[in-house]
């Protein structure tokens, strides 16, 4: 078995004019044509919460905010889709491989073109890639059950690593012994051993970190005098309280609209994204 | 219904420590875990060949090496795979998702990355991005089919498209009477109208625009003293005609490795190709 | 392409024996065995309604009580099955093609076993057959909407029908006359021609023709001395008005149990079901 | 969850009508016609073999001939669509659920509808069920390489069967006892156990507990005056060696017609199949 890969690129471009001459003399095609009907139809189930999951391997933390950009612009190019969606329209008449494809290569495209304006001076050594999938999710509770459990992921992931490095690299065990001394503990632990043995309080650290990104559409108003804009905005909240779903009632709301924001001086959301949202999409 | 776009970039990378935690401490987290049981399998059949098309729009003419430039990076880096794939071992247990996006993913990220390097001054403005689709052909002949299907399309869109632009641009035809006057004419008309009106012979025209590009893994034997050395080679050659096969034919043999190649002088594969393969992969 | 069908009653019986006996002496068999690989998994998507849908073609009235009967049979084979629903385990893993089969399989024996019962002197003189498919529906609305969806078809198709064999047999129309007088038009016309030139009031005739039959899962009181008992109870009701999925809560209730059913004097039940019913499954 | 089970005789045997009429005056029922896009599309990869496997619990070796005899109606009247395969035409579109179900059902019908030709005085007590699925194999090869592995499996489970029992039954050994000497001995030691302790010659048993029952759709010529007749014959033989395919070549081959088979005196096939096929089909 063998992997036939075909890169097609002119095709699609021109596919008008052919579709007009085929109708009258391009008869040698037609005898290929049959090959069209293997194409199987993969539309997704209506009336369903749809997650596309991209993941990455190799990535550090550094690359996080280049991570959120990439994301925030992939939302911006599928802001009249989402909105369609509120008015019960169809991405691409919800074919599977289409919207999980297109979705993920447009994160790519956006990962690789902003790396300079995010990683300053280090180079790009290779061409990063991702994969993805597309989960569906029947009921709001499923949806919410979804983000709870990545969210709970992080944190314990975040959580034991923290305390791990501190302990390599403060303490200077090994990694095995580091490993050693943290398996089997409970999160309790974690937080007194970062707390008592490197001053760290762990819920001072940066929610980015211990809570994720959420990207949301708000309705922005930033100072006295403006307008508010629809701007594409990173929270760090945590989801699995019934607080943020309040908070952000628009999210499950019948008719979807983006929900109105104001931000205050401490606000978490860094500035530079909100500079770089405006810069592209609103001015 | 709403899109919930959710990028996880810290997840994967950490998920071995996670493991081992859960099974002691991390009892918060199995309450949302059931939403694992929503992922639906897409094993794909055995024992057929496997096509990944990647379309994108927008592009034009001066992209194409930069398109060839990409596909052979992404053949580069499966090449374990194909092999493997004669070994008939799986790529990603044939998982029809995370295949398609990633090779998806990774053509995009080559596109955006080598941009510089072939579109010389020209900037990129916007992120390019590209879908992919999975399509199943259980025999050769199907796959043959496939192939000369493409090429003919090919063929007739480029035919079109030349007699198109000489009758607007030499001879100052408004789009729409370039299209009346080619409207239902047969590729003899078309091949004639260049030759006499323009003075082109249709079939002198390079191979990349006519043929398209196949790239090839190949053992290549470049001088008399070199070792051959295995490359991604492209060639423009008619693959509806039996002599392709026949000259290529281990893409077909049950047990594949590598054809070998002897590039000669009159060899159309353009050099810049050849030393860009060699500066990747090679040296 | 060539259909290969075969049946293979012996091995599932002592498929237990094969395991055993696999591991030690059969090593002929692991050689074909790979072919396993090339079953497709199709487990339906948790946490929506299931409506499986079985058609069978050139079946008459007579046979309505028949096939009453045979989906009685089905209820009663997955009385379990359907509380093991309410308490979220799974019917056959949620296997598609395993339920659809047999189902449709459970459906058709029924069939076939009690015609003689329904159908008196008639005899079966082919084997009856029927296809199926397996819909799903996230939402209770969607669920409401399918059903009202199908009793709209039959209220349409019903008074379409009893109206063209009036004419036929009891005016002397033809075919194409009676089809020609009745094309195009209302409800209303219809209603008054079948009443003014035929003296039927539709809303008269029997709910079995003019709603269809709903088959739900009851605690049945029938006298006073009785304790109740679970019976699966056919009814014709209006399933597009608010009123019928009130009456039966218990339907759309998050814990389902079957619901209380007090039968009455006037009770448009037949007597006939209620009775099979019970031989079966109760006493 | 709860399963909804809906049973739909009535609409399909007037569906043009329905047609007719819902462009006119239907105007009730378009609100709820939405749901029909919930339907999957679930069409079979043309170019395949498609096995579809019939499977039920609890019958034993006297029903053996009933199964046969209902496999042979189903094989009766697929016949045209059979031949249609091979002309390449398309059984339901390639519909899996509609084809998987309809053949599942018709199996089931045959079987319940001819038990009282088969089984005598034995009164069928319940309604028999069978699931079924359908598998894709490319190749000839895997076609092949299955029905190896059904067969081979049948020889390992009878022989082990026959050697049980014989244990058991003539013996007196508990079913205990039996398959701890069983256990983990080859195919050898049973052949000698049945040899020696019970005068079995394993090959001399019926062909048809020894290899399962094959049906192939062939012209028989049965007298010398006879003109050939289609019929669909039963074979007991060994389809794990190459003779079988050489023997019915018409089973591979490219353009399919129903191979030539002249019955001798001492053939395995027994008259009552013949006789019952005839009588259906032929006469």
């Amino acid at each position: 078995m063998k992997l036939a890969l075909k890169f097609l690129p002119i095709i699609k471009a021109t596919s008008f004019q052919l579709r007009n001459f085929r109708a009258l003399g391009a008869m040698a095609c037609s005898r290929y044509e049959y090959v069209k009907n293997y194409e199987v139809q993969d539309v997704l189930l209506p009336n369903v919460w749809i997650i596309i999951r991209i993941d990455g391997k190799g990535f550090h933390k550094f690359s996080l905010n280049l991570m959120t950009s990439a994301a925030q612009t992939v939302m911006e190019k599928f802001s009249d889709i989402i909105l369609s969606y509120g008015q019960k329209t169809n991405v691409y008449n919800r074919r599977s491989s289409k919207l999980l494809s297109y979705v993920t290569s447009l994160f790519t495209s956006c990962y690789v073109m902003y790396w300079p304006q995010w990683m300053g001076n280090q180079k790009l050594t290779y061409p990063p890639s991702f994969d993805g999938r597309v989960v569906l999710y029947p009921s709001d509770q499923n949806l919410r059950d979804y983000l709870s459990w990545r969210q709970a992921d992080v944190h314990i992931n975040n959580l034991y690593n923290t305390a791990f490095w501190n302990l390599v690299q403060k303490k200077g065990l090994t990694n095995k012994e580091a490993e050693a001394k943290l398996r089997g503990t409970y999160a309790a632990y974690k937080n007194e051993l970062l707390f008592s043995e490197f001053g760290i309080n762990y819920n001072n650290l940066p929610g980015m970190f211990r809570k994720g990104t959420i990207l949301l559409r708000k309705q922005v108003n930033r100072t006295k005098h403006d307008i508010s804009k629809q701007l594409i905005v990173p929270f760090h909240e945590d989801m699995i309280s019934d607080i943020f779903w309040k908070k952000h009632s628009e999210l499950l709301a019948d008719k979807y609209s983006p929900g109105l924001y104001t931000q205050t001086d401490d606000d978490v959301v860094p500035e530079s994204f909100i500079r770089k949202v405006e810069k592209i999409s609103v001015e």
